[in-house]
């Protein structure tokens, strides 16, 4: 037997050959391309690849080989076409599909719609990206605040999208799929609860807990140690606040924003009662204008996948192959189609880099109902 | 210019020997695998595969052709410790983990405990999989149904775990993190909501109609065609049947199952009431047993993963390279780790085949905090 070190230079040996092989291989590829473009072929065609996959697994000796070398093709086709879209992107303009470059967003005298009430997390946020000098009003759900940029009765949308301990709002994700808006923006605000009563209000005084159910999730810890209290979900942080605030009654105290606290005069009756002091929560900031900001960072898409395998891994490989790292990715189940899914990815670039558009080139000719939800 | 004709006959010499060549390399990784075995070395060396990946890169002539090649690399790698998982697993004796296969489960005479109250869908779930010859009670929460079995009071519990119009039920991926249970069967029942009243109730009486906030969502056309009536959000559908059941009132009306219908004695006032008619819920079976079914075809697993570019893909590409079809991914956050994941798959297969074997000896090696949630 071989010892290591013999074994790794044979393999190194091998893998020279592999390389000038595979650059031989692109330089033909690129010609291709070339013929592809000049006859306005398409770059993708299954049936040929499904052929030569089958035709490679023939030649090679083992079940485990066969199985090998069809998945390095795969690859290998996949990183040929990846070089076929650059050069289509090359010839053609540049394509951003609807999206206009904005050197900025406007934030000053624009009408911004929020769900939820005064003193909510949700105008803490809005309040953290625009600033003071705008506009603004409530609705009572989601869906209304979309209705309501769709409407043009606001320019933008403030949503949460995801807290960093309860994950994704569900909801808000079907709700990109069911609008056409576009997300222009982020703000993170950081969840830190606090237990408001009224004035003179002592902890022992306390018979009723009013707050969103996830809040209350959130401080179980600090409501475990005052099992004597009945805790009561309310639609909203800022809504139960604010019937503290109404009722003027000591019995009742509210779990909600500091923001709250200061907008409806409560007082701090314990704070730092929540379970993780990084709780926070990512709103997302939708407008109908298929707008981006050019020092824009973030592209969040989504598509849908056939029911077959490998086909999620397979759409991946777009981003990995041109380079852009994957932040994040979600399903959520396809209305009317039982357990399929649309995949929502997020990545880091613009839409102006030339890798973001090869691998959105990829996605349209590969995946279905491709959407760009927003570069922010 | 050649034709597309010569250019692909050139193709196919090149990966005539690129097929030789990778055979080649493969029979020498089987080399380097024994000699790993023999003297007790770990198949994965995230170091030497880094400098190899790099040296490759060096000796390509293009910035793309570096990429290409070195994402080429990562999978000729991939594939590499693939049949050297599977060399390993032939050398040792089958590793099913913790896990104890059995010819099936047992269904009569045993405990069940499930969330909500009798007449709900979790109910109705627990008689569609176990039959009538169990004992059953219920609680309230689902951690309470996680505790029961933990305590030994009950044998399995049944939990809803996706919807397929609402989605995933994220608390319940966030227990099975919690818990140290084991997945042991699914259940789908189909969520064919009904309105319901007492006797004699015309939809004419109704005022005010009760259900869980997913059931009035899902119903959302009909109930728009109702403006007048006034909808109320309870716990859950059954709940909603037994109050109107028990408070005898023409203008009250439940919209749930028609399991519940027939529990609570309520008469349907109104059938087919759903956007969806193919809505249906998935339950899970959990157990405290690490068992799992000789025919098992679906197994459960959940990693962490560090914040790297491409970490997702590759942990994925242990699937793929075995053969297993992936039919599910979700993520949710890592508590006190802002924006971490940790990922939930599903995968066909048996915890004894030997392709699953090496999948999850692969993604033990590679990814964090692997967890086996079942196979049933």
């Amino acid at each position: 037997m071989l010892d290591l070190q013999e074994m790794r230079k044979e393999i190194d040996v091998i893998d020279d050959q592999i390389v000038k092989l595979f650059e031989k291989r692109m330089s033909i590829a690129e010609h291709v391309a070339k013929f592809k473009i000049e006859n306005n072929k398409p770059v993708f065609d299954r049936n040929r690849e499904e052929e030569k996959l089958e035709a490679l697994g023939n030649k090679t000796h083992s079940a485990f080989n066969c199985c090998g070398i069809q998945e390095l093709y795969q690859h290998i086709m996949s990183i040929s076409r990846k070089r076929q879209y650059q050069l289509l992107q090359e010839h053609e303009q540049a394509d951003t599909g609807e999206f206009q470059m904005v050197d900025a967003l406007r934030k000053k005298d624009v009408t911004v719609v929020f769900q939820g009430v005064e003193g909510a997390y949700s105008h803490a946020a809005m309040r953290a990206f625009f600033g003071e000098e705008i506009f603004s009003y409530h609705v009572d759900t989601w869906k209304d605040a979309m209705e309501e940029i769709k409407k043009g009765n606001a320019m933008y949308a403030v949503l949460p999208i995801e807290n960093s301990t309860a994950g994704i709002v569900q909801d808000n994700y079907d709700l990109l799929t069911e609008y056409n808006h576009v997300i222009a923006g982020e703000q993170i605000i950081q969840c830190r609860h606090m237990l408001l009563g009224i004035s003179g209000t002592e902890l022992e005084d306390i018979k009723r807990v009013y707050s969103h159910p996830q809040a209350l999730m959130q401080c179980r810890e600090f409501l475990d140690s005052h099992k004597e209290w009945q805790c009561h979900e309310f639609g909203n942080t800022a809504a139960a606040a604010k019937k503290v605030s109404e009722e003027q009654d000591k019995t009742q105290a509210a779990i909600a924003s500091p923001y709250a606290a200061e907008y409806f005069g409560l007082i701090p009756l314990a704070e730092h009662i929540y379970t993780n002091p990084d709780n926070s929560t990512r709103f997302i900031i939708v407008t109908k204008e298929k707008i981006y900001c050019k020092d824009a960072k973030k592209i969040s898409v989504s598509y849908e996948l056939p029911h077959e395998s490998g086909s999620l891994y397979s759409s991946l490989s777009h981003f990995i192959y041109n380079g852009l790292n994957m932040t994040k990715i979600e399903s959520r189940p396809i209305a009317e189609r039982n357990w399929e899914y649309r995949f929502f990815v997020d990545f880091e670039g613009n839409l102006s880099d030339s890798a973001v558009q090869n691998a959105l080139r990829g996605l349209k000719a590969e995946a279905q109902n491709l959407r760009v939800h927003g570069n922010y």
